[in-house]
């Protein structure tokens, strides 16, 4: 197996891990097909002498591990964020199989970072986690036990990823997508302005949000998009306050009146 | 992922297992894909807590384990037998690819009893061991560091069997996409406000109309969606509509106090 320049561009990212031997394992893993860049979001313990132990030579990878103690913190700079769940979800951004998606993370780590998200070993990622992923991939398993061991998945996504690798043909990617922080950056900007102008004071604020966030992850936003719907939220704020203004100069006035005679 | 009944017929057979940690996790790895025959030829300690603490609920596979003393043994009643090999052999069998070989293996499974065969952590299958397969199979890894943990190349493989059995997904429910009419509403919609606030006066009207209908074109918007974007631009031209009520109201008020001394 060759390994392309990309997956230098792809990085794994295990959300909150509770066993260090799971992490050294997954370091193993990634490392068999290639990887190097390991993510840590608060793992319960490391660096420790268990995770060593189970990366049985892939102890570089480990000493290379980022830990980081925010998911944001954690995608920093990375354009396509790939999460994984063992469960179909009702508000579901796309969800592929391993083998639909990784020649998917090949075309975009050719040119930009990419995350491989991983949640917990006993209730994967939270809805926060996988909103902030472009994609959720599902390994399929048996309905009746599901649950893979996390190294077990990180071996299978990696291993796809390493066949995708052997007969993936670069080709440009048609957009240029926006990066995790300029995503994020919308989001708050849209929240604080759904609440600004009282759209989300009435309905379920974290529900409406996820339904949005869903809509322009399928979207895969740009960075010229991103601006064109920054600028319409701070129109449309800007326009409120200045309503507001005159509304208010208007009263003044009125009530000058209103005292005059 | 439902498992056809030729899984009956597979059995996987593990070789002087050395951790019995590792004999767990493979129990796991096999029960997650639908495979529950395993077959332990001299294993170093089994049964044993750590091989159940790995196993995390695939106990019962632990449990109907068969424990055997020769090869011939574990071997016995089946016809095709698939070997594992990290490494490219000189003896000349067939090596053939983890998706190469598994429609193969499904293919005999559904007529007669069939072994996947794993030899130890250290050292693989031994040559006399590897002689009584039909086909070697090896896993593709980096040639730098091409060893795979025994439970997640048991884990590659089952899962690779698994998706030969069935190679598709349950599709995720398909999204329910919005009528022209729907979409073209949203699009007035958002003109008419785009304007109203103030927005689209200062800059080209046309251009930006088209990048924000090539953004929604590519999110390809459900019902549900039109109907939050609508409210979200209903909401942001109500607010003020609302002002202006409230403001008409109190002046009205004003006045009439005006008016009564």
């Amino acid at each position: 197996m060759n390994k392309p320049n990309s997956f230098d561009n792809i990085r794994v990212v295990l959300s909150h891990t509770t066993h260090p031997g799971n992490i050294g394992a997954a370091a193993r893993a990634m490392k068999t097909m290639g990887l190097r860049h390991l993510y840590l979001i608060n793992p319960r313990q490391f660096p420790d002498a268990q995770a060593e132990a189970m990366a049985a030579g892939a102890d570089d990878v480990l000493r290379g591990a980022v830990v980081c103690t925010t998911i944001d913190e954690a995608l920093h700079g990375v354009v396509f964020t790939v999460a994984m769940t063992a469960r179909m979800r009702d508000i579901s951004i796309e969800v592929k199989t391993p083998r639909e998606a990784m020649p998917r993370v090949l075309r975009h780590a050719s040119t930009y970072p990419v995350a491989l998200l991983f949640g917990t070993e006993m209730s994967g990622l939270t809805n926060e986690e996988t909103g902030k992923a472009q994609l959720l991939v599902n390994i399929p398993a048996d309905p009746d036990f599901s649950s893979l061991n996390l190294a077990a998945a990180v071996q299978v996504v990696c291993y796809e990823l390493g066949v995708a690798a052997q007969s993936y043909l670069p080709d440009t990617p048609e957009v240029e997508p926006a990066t995790h922080e300029q995503v994020e950056g919308l989001f708050s900007h849209m929240e604080k302005t759904l609440l600004e102008i009282g759209f989300l004071t009435t309905q379920n604020p974290a529900r409406l949000m996820q339904r949005l966030r869903r809509l322009y992850a399928r979207a895969r936003l740009e960075p010229e998009e991103i601006n064109i719907l920054r600028g319409i939220l701070s129109v449309a704020t800007e326009y409120n306050a200045r309503l507001r203004a005159r509304y208010i100069q208007e009263h003044r006035t009125d009530q000058k009146e209103q005292e005059q005679p």
